[in-house]
């Protein structure tokens, strides 16, 4: 049937040398998990961690820990960590607020620094809220901006002269599929426009290298492949070459060129920390620092070429053991023209997906027919694919996604 | 000198319906904590709470608590919770973001509700994030608008026709001057102009009836007197006859009609959900909930009334004795004018803070020359308020503030 065996698959772990990361995470007994590009496990150390920011920075050194335990410069500090993951240079990016609120900001910096264009590229078909808050704040401004929803076919082509910015996810949400960064940034440029990346599904699953790139703006998830906990502060890239030239609209006092000082009217910090709106969540802040500082040990090229051969097994095994279920490959085969995640489009691929959980396999469902697997190499094993992909097979052949309550629609993310 | 003594203070204590409430919350030892104006104090039951959402909902449960633990409902959850403190009704507040962002979109819909009108009154000395906020926000949209920056004894008549929105915070930051909301919101309607209420000072201290004021808008702080957390997620609050109306421009995910049907284009939710921009800090939110269920535990007329009488304490000893140290009362003497702090001016203040601080007595300098305490009845002592005291008097009688380590001038929040 295949060439595959599961000693095939142990074998390779016991040459993987990632392996040991695992050891650095919460991985629930018998559970394979392949949902860490929507919520990342959790690393160990934040145990210890958010018990010590609790009880000491919080309930001993109370209002004191601002700047005895550094919580004023946290964000900033945090930004620099995640600046070596997606090629960024220090004091290039911030950690604060979240993914859409960050991209609110840049596409606003955008469109004032192209005041004579009106149209912003986008993939519709990615994930939405990056539409929505563009749809929000053009309603908002009023002035007759336009969004050019295309698919990835078109982008080159939709990037013409009246482009103002183009604002793209690097990898696609559903389908996993991979954008060319530095060709889509060279044509951009060309024409004049500006261009954000969305890195939610890359930052900490491949290598970004933003300034390599030369690309304008960025933002991107704490909670996914950097494992920074549920709803963990996103971050924002802006090029150094950038900052200064236009500002953010949300100007809270953190923002301010002197917060302490208390004005009455707003002075735009020069740098980085112009991107910070208020007062940052600390306990979730410095929890988030334990997904990053694993991520900062591990070598991103190692990390990659594991993710790619755990999707491209994965691949293999479902053909060779799932072949006849109505399974479609919804992701590029291709590696350079894919993420760290599998999805494949199934008719009957909420209740399948169902089934899996039940069977301790927990991927997503993601409207209206795609079940999605996210592979993370620091806590995912060569076998985990192996075991997987069995559980679906004897699912497949049983009819087991048949139960009725696998069928009932309930929320997910 | 005066008619007090320790021993009134240790009686005052011992009949003292609210001091059961000081053993849920964490202390460090020997320290007189009068800064929960601007961080309130630990409740014991966080380091339960985030535990328990770190090791068990996010370490084994993973990605199923969005569900299984209702992530997703949190925000609604605890602002249903917060509503029960400031006299709104259910479904009209949320918990979220930060209290600029709040602002912002407040100020955003209120500006669209009143599309004839260009003016926001607010008062300019007030804590400077709302300034700046607004400013960002007239700024980004270019029509026009102007804030009428005015100080408290002006307001009033400053709420003309040509005023869209009267945007304030109820206690002063600074001095603790409460504004009568009741008055300047009927006042504000009689104008045709909308109100925007900043709780930050207020929710958690005092009484507060947004719906009794028949108030329009607000948004709040979950870090002081909630006693929340570090950067916990602040509130907002829409009168229901609002909901619906006008939609805030910060548009995420989770505030569509149907978060879950990954629609192309954003429809917003009709009810307090549209307030919700994206994920939100999980392990943050769910320690708020400590703090707020302490409050929601005890009766806030009482809260009010040994504030009252803890700040009224605390004004006479200072009177009896520091009389000819350079203090200035900052604050209203009337309890009907003041919250739930107690401000001096002094031209040494920041030495005079440091001193306190040293001696254990943790209050806050804002500049030039304001020295705070923040009197938080579930945790503070009457015994407490006599003990500052005296360290005050210790140090001004001994010159105390003039060692050169007091003198040197750091950020502080």
């Amino acid at each position: 049937m295949s060439e595959y065996s599961r000693d095939f698959f142990l074998d390779l772990d016991s040459r993987d040398k990632l392996a040991s990361f695992r050891d650095e995470f919460c991985l629930p007994e018998g559970m394979i998990y392949l949902d860490g590009n929507s919520l990342g496990a959790m690393p160990l150390s934040a145990k210890k961690r958010v018990a010590d920011v609790v009880e000491r920075e919080w309930g001993q050194d109370l209002i004191t820990s601002w700047n005895k335990n550094s919580w004023f410069h946290l964000a900033e500090k945090l930004g620099d960590k995640i600046a070596r993951l997606i090629g960024a240079g220090l004091g290039e990016v911030m950690t604060c607020d979240a993914t859409g609120l960050n991209l609110y900001k840049l596409l606003s910096m955008a469109l004032d620094m192209r005041p004579d264009r009106k149209v912003i590229v986008m993939e519709g078909s990615n994930f939405p809220t990056d539409n929505y808050m563009a749809q929000g704040l053009i309603k908002q401004l009023g002035r007759g901006h336009q969004i050019r929803f295309i698919e990835k076919e078109d982008i080159m082509d939709a990037i013409t002269e009246d482009v103002a910015v183009v604002s793209l996810t690097q990898v696609h949400y559903k389908t996993g599929h991979l954008l060319d960064m530095k060709a889509i940034t060279e044509k951009a440029h060309e024409a004049g426009a500006l261009v954000i990346w969305d890195l939610c599904h890359s930052a900490g699953a491949l290598p970004v290298d933003l300034n390599g790139c030369n690309a304008d703006f960025a933002l991107g998830c704490g909670y996914k492949y950097i494992n920074g906990g549920p709803g963990a502060p996103a971050f924002i890239f802006v090029a150094m070459r950038h900052q200064g030239n236009a500002t953010q609209p949300l100007t809270g006092w953190w923002g301010h060129e002197a917060p302490f000082a208390f004005e009455q009217d707003y002075r735009p910090a020069n740098n980085i920390r112009q991107m910070l709106t208020g007062t940052q969540p600390i306990l979730s802040l410095a929890v988030l620092e334990c997904g990053i500082d694993i991520l900062c040990r591990a070598d991103m090229v190692e990390i990659h070429e594991k993710s790619m051969n755990l999707c491209d097994y994965f691949i293999d095994l479902v053909k060779a053991y799932c072949a006849g279920h109505g399974f479609s490959l919804a992701t590029p085969r291709r590696r350079d023209e894919r993420g760290s995640q599998v999805s494949f489009s199934h008719e009957q691929g909420f209740a399948i997906m169902q089934a899996l959980i039940a069977a301790k396999v927990v991927g997503d469902f993601r409207a209206p027919d795609i079940i999605r697997f996210g592979f993370t190499p620091l806590y995912t094993r060569f076998v985990d694919v192996w075991d997987a992909v069995m559980r679906l097979k004897n699912i497949m052949e049983n009819d087991l996604w048949q139960k009725p309550e696998y069928n009932q629609l309930t929320d997910v993310t």
